[in-house]
């Protein structure tokens, strides 16, 4: 099963596309979507909403699984963050239909380390003990986009084996 | 020139559509787009997509003004809000393209009363004025989109008069 994860943003959003076969993964690829400041709201947002699509014709994802936003404060830089996700779920959504996830922050660290407050760095040496990686990932965000593809993996693998959903 | 206004949500998308001639304002139709909480957010999401697009087929509007958001507190209810609101830009710009502006409500306050600091009440009676309505429009969301688009009206006569874009 080729699951596509995505890390919201606005100035950056972060994908990575894992196969997941009877509890193996292995990377297919991982990378950012940039916007640039200079342009417009809008813009950006056309930029993203063509990003997803891209990724979904070169991964053609069974499943996507998408970050869930959390701010604890500074609702302004969260605005138009949530926006961009508002855009990023809407063309997953378009292209997968209900094959779309989502998952919060602490479910995904949860599903990777088995503990919900694990720092960044145990989850990016997890993801890459997972992917048989050489080094962790980079960016940040594409490293989150693995985290929450693996999520997805660990999640959709349990449930299918203990029928909890 | 026809204006759609649009007070974006995502439990409740208000819109208003006017026709402003040399100052003079008059409603085509206002109203809200709804959608309910039982339904999961993206088909929340795709409901608003489909709304604005309904609009701009219904209305062929010039341009279209979208209000931005303004959140001092409770950034968890604000995030779907957000979200819902980069779907409804996003559409918005796919129909018309940079015939969509922006509004801070501060702004739409001033090219509306004169005053950033006006209630909600004292905007809704100049709404009822502007447009010459026998009562104040229901519901507020409605009341607020109209307020956008007669902001833009304004707004976009006093640049064309004075040159000062």
């Amino acid at each position: 099963m080729i699951i596509l994860g995505i890390d919201p943003g606005l100035a950056t959003m972060g994908y990575g596309a894992i196969n997941a076969v009877h509890g193996n993964f292995s990377v297919l690829d991982y990378g950012v979507v940039e916007t640039p400041k200079e342009q417009t709201l809008p813009q950006r947002l056309l930029t993203l909403e063509d990003g997803v699509k891209e990724l979904v014709e070169t991964f053609k994802p069974d499943n996507i699984a998408i970050e869930e936003l959390f701010f604890s404060k500074n609702i302004t830089t969260g605005i138009p963050v949530a926006e961009a996700r508002g855009v990023i779920l809407l063309t997953a959504v378009k292209s997968l239909g209900d094959e779309v996830y989502e998952y919060t922050p602490n479910q995904i660290k949860q599903a990777i380390t088995g503990y919900g407050g694990a720092d960044k760095m145990q989850m990016q040496h997890m993801v890459q003990a997972l992917l048989r990686l050489k080094s962790v990932p980079r960016p940040d965000d594409a490293a989150d986009a693995l985290a929450v593809a693996l999520c997805h993996a660990q999640t959709s693998r349990l449930s299918t084996q203990f029928r909890i959903q």
